[in-house]
């Protein structure tokens, strides 16, 4: 098995750690950026690099439906198919079986459903998500699960738990890759109790790593933030903590004040597309005309290759002028700015310094990155 | 005045050459990549170098439309607005006007014309389309000229070549940078004689450099080379030759074998974006199914980076899943393709077997890239 955590350092209930994957270490807490289909939207590997992107998500519901997770290992596996030889995760495409797929049927054996794009029957069971992640080879899998929305009913919940529970150990027992860790997630929505019903059987089957799912699907950021905390704590101190598809930079701040390690989200990339960029003085939006004649970066302070080489003058031009270069390094800045405060956060903890840190951001950014 | 150019050697009628400008010297027989709006599409200032792009080309219609040349000036000059510090060529905003604009009224004093943007009344006169192009900075401007269709009456090509030449002389009486080159244009359609006359006045204005436009416009391209080569004889021997909007892999080395000594097109970012890959075994279209499972890169001999990182059955992949990184690798590719052809036609004429290579090139491609 290639895989470890090792816990560094604590301050507060925040973290600081490291994780050893076959494709090299990254350092925690991390940002992962996201590649849906086999590529960050936008930008090559050399960009990412250049942005101090440490480790991509790839989706396991998009590749297994296009291009084919066996078409993937036919080709030498997912790294080498998009060129990125640092660490990828995957995840098991439950939440997007819920999000994206159509005539969706689920029993406990089976999500049963229909291609968002050619609407083929797909079906996805606890082996197929375990044998495409194998097939993809990413670093870390994830258990395939079930991700009710925010607002469903207690049963709905509870019977998603059951389910998500049944199918981790089936996971479990079917994976094989030991260059591969296969990470737990735990549901209940904004039920804490039933979180850690949840997290406590999972960390009874020992998992190399646990994740937080079912955020992000239409609570508040209290409800989120109340009902994390408590599952953060019934996990085992010693392994990685993953709080998936979450989410602005603020989330990622108190996300890290209670115990998480790792994150992913679309923001940085889908923001950087529709000409938002991410600052530490707020968000600016590129369209504006104010910014017709500014010859400033977007941040004076910040290393990325946008701020370093252009002016929000020339980012306005080119959104303006429909130019694929303006989300290009829009995207770029954005997740520059995502590895930078990640970069911070693991210096704070670091340095025993994280509740101040913590408390900067909040006076910094005030109401603007809370959703 | 910076601006020099030194012919280094001859093969048959081919021309081994070196630019010297502002912002560094330049090889020729050269291609310049195409940046329309201050960015060739697609590509970062990084990618273009790592596709060995010696020169860019601005569009001084599109420029002075949005952003505005004087906002440019502002900030500094469109090197350092695009970041792109090597040299730049703007054309005249002439064969822009005569395809984008609305309404044109054209007059002995000035093209006027509505914006394709916004709408707004434009008035371009030689002296304003040298204003522009001086307040860009760029390394060479253009002369503004007339550019009529390819199966324009005689009459309309003649006046069209009187107006060309009376704004050559306004161009160049009112054109001040000493770090800018002033180049003229010669026009005349497919009419050699006419293209022979207008080539002679415009010498005996002694401009540093001179244009062929008009090609590209409809004609076949038999017609094209039919008129260019006497054209290209009747211009001074000491002079660069630029072949504007042209063309083909195939339409740059019969004209390098008729003496042209630069080029620019859209087509292979156009292309690009497309789907479509220049190879030596010719055109490759991406979205074909016969590239699904294809491991191999577009080609094999290729040094750019697409070609080092990436398989077929990626690029095939991005583009099904619409991708930016698609349009963006292609682009990457086809602009390496065309600086690599331009580098091989170089060194054959230092090496003095021109004649073989254009023999090769013809038998290789067959009627692949002919239009």
């Amino acid at each position: 098995m290639t895989f470890r955590f090792d816990l560094l350092q604590t301050d507060g209930k925040a973290r600081r750690g490291r994780l050893y994957t076959a494709h090299g270490s990254v350092e925690t807490p991390v940002f992962m950026a996201v590649g849906t289909q086999a590529t960050v939207k936008g930008l090559t590997p050399q960009q990412l690099l250049d942005a101090q992107v440490q480790m991509v998500l790839g989706n396991t519901y998009h590749l297994a439906l296009r291009p084919g997770d066996e078409l993937i290992a036919e080709l030498g596996g997912l790294h080498k198919f998009m060129n990125w030889q640092r660490p990828i995760l995957t995840d098991s495409g439950g939440y997007q079986v819920f999000s994206l797929a159509h005539n969706l049927k689920i029993d406990d054996n089976a999500a049963v459903f229909r291609s968002h794009i050619d609407g083929a029957l797909f079906e996805l069971t606890p082996e197929r998500a375990v044998r495409i992640q194998e097939n993809l080879g990413s670093d870390i899998a994830m258990c395939l699960d079930e991700c009710p929305p925010a607002n469903a009913k207690p049963d709905v919940r509870r019977e998603a738990v059951r389910r998500t529970l049944h199918w981790a150990e089936r996971c479990r027992m079917t994976h094989r890759r030991d260059d591969q860790a296969l990470f737990a997630i735990v549901q209940g929505g904004t039920d804490v109790a039933l979180r850690i019903e949840c997290a406590q059987a999972l960390t009874k089957l020992d998992f190399p790593g646990y994740a937080l799912g079912g955020f992000s699907v239409g609570e508040s950021t209290q409800a989120m933030l109340d009902a994390l905390e408590p599952s953060a704590d019934a996990l085992p101190v010693d392994k990685p903590r993953y709080l998936m598809g979450v989410g602005t930079p603020l989330d990622l701040v108190l996300a890290v004040a209670r115990g998480i390690d790792m994150f992913d989200c679309v923001l940085p990339t889908r923001n950087g597309r529709n000409a938002s960029a991410f600052t530490n003085a707020g968000s600016i939006r590129l369209r504006n005309a104010i910014h017709k004649r500014d010859s400033a970066p977007l941040e004076s302070d910040c290393p990325c290759p946008t701020c370093a080489n252009y002016s929000r003058a020339y980012l306005h031009h080119l959104f303006l002028a429909d130019e694929m270069l303006g989300p290009t390094l829009l995207s770029l800045h954005n997740v520059a700015f995502y590895s930078r405060l990640m970069g911070q956060m693991r210096e704070a903890i670091s340095e025993g310094r994280f509740a101040s840190f913590c408390a900067d951001c909040l006076v910094r950014w005030g109401g603007e990155y809370l959703r």
